[in-house]
């Protein structure tokens, strides 16, 4: 399994789901000046392509993404005029070095996380930023604690091809990259009753419904089996308060 | 064991420490209007009282701890004006009812916070406010990972007589207790190499010397072998990054 959590249908509604209900929390501080060329390094399904764009009105994006299907949503999706889409690997793309390069939950995923960073590197000019952001499952905590919710994360940590706790590595991964200024900030969801929408698009929409993907891959690999792993869901969605972590981190290339 | 941390001198710094590094982030949104009376329940050594009294000059602070040996360094260090000790248990206190009631770090310690929290609303008048600051242990995560390190910290959360988990459940907790309106907010504690002063500060002087704190009750009581501990030790004062979240929380007594 290349992308643990699919390129379905109902998996591209999570995703922006997700989006919709943490741009605020991950991309408000995110904008580039007038003029100035980005690479959005793994677009998926545009998800984060729509903020960029619309935060950044006179930048000119350039989204690549490895998955044809995934490209397809994201074109169908993102009509801003300064995003231009391509189908690219990014071990192997080549362009002008860009102003500023911006990658989002796309190293969690790699075997190598280190030598995708090195080339984004390549692909930056002297004094352009680079900006990451990633989540960290092991970061996710919640009351009532359950022991069967906790085996249910697992499964997707286990299944996921990269480092599905990536989050709080990246502070290393990129000074060792060749990023030393690194500035890592920590974006927390803590979500409770008094707060109900974030109890539907987070705590339910977002994160139980991406451990609820993996449920038929976690079962066929016999990691536990499905009365463990609905309990886990239950518990899940019963959580009376729920937190989890993504991590941002900006980076000068000297 | 009725308090884990202990009264001894090393530990009133250790508190120290952790008051310095940490008064912004957690007290700085932490303001009385001139002339309100308010309680202070479990004041420790003072390392909170100091900046309460600070950052509201013309508030009256009642501050009470149960320990005379914890009453003696607090009232020695703090000699703000407006501040007044009482060797007092709070499950027993009575006093004209108060403006406000501000509590950190104590209902983790007790094996009734629910009642506690009963207690000191019948101590609020209608309309004042209770501020309750308390960390979670169970919300450490650090990088690299050492399943020796996550023994260690398990032994303080098995010695404490409390719930060293308690930050997540201060929401349904204050519910409970009759503040239907309580609003909770996390305040996270990151720390990398690019914040030395924190690395020394919080993860060094503050979390793990709180670990190391317990080595010998741990030990006695059989929970880990002094090989083990001390090597989780190790491993947290090596951290490249390290993650820790309180949690505070404020209501309106309606």
């Amino acid at each position: 399994m290349a992308y643990v959590h699919g390129y379905a249908a109902r998996e591209s509604e999570r995703l922006n789901d997700q989006a919709g209900a943490l741009v605020e929390l991950l991309h408000h501080d995110t904008v580039y000046p007038a003029g100035s060329r980005v690479l959005e390094a793994g677009c998926g399904v545009g998800a984060q392509t729509i903020t960029l764009a619309a935060n950044s009105p006179d930048a000119q994006f350039t989204s690549i993404e490895l998955s044809p299907d995934s490209l397809a949503v994201a074109q169908e999706r993102v009509t801003a005029p300064n995003v231009t889409f391509e189908q690219a690997d990014l071990f192997t793309y080549e362009a002008e070095p860009f102003d500023h390069v911006f990658v989002c939950f796309v190293l969690e995923h790699l075997r190598d996380p280190y030598a995708a960073l090195r080339r984004l590197r390549g692909l930056l000019k002297p004094g352009g930023t680079i900006t990451v952001i990633e989540g960290d499952h092991g970061s996710t905590y919640f009351h009532p604690e359950s022991a069967a919710a906790d085996d249910a994360i697992d499964c997707l940590v286990k299944l996921q091809s990269g480092d599905a706790k990536i989050g709080r590595r990246l502070y290393p991964l990129l000074v060792e990259a060749g990023f030393p200024d690194t500035r890592v900030s920590p974006r927390m969801v803590y979500v409770d009753a008094s707060k109900p929408d974030l109890v539907d698009g987070f705590t339910l929409k977002t994160f139980t419904a991406m451990i609820e993907g993996v449920r038929e891959a976690a079962l066929t690999a016999g990691l536990i089996d499905a009365d463990r792993f609905d309990q886990g869901i239950s518990d899940l969605a019963a959580t009376e308060t729920f937190s989890y972590t993504f991590f941002k981190a900006v980076a000068t290339r000297g």
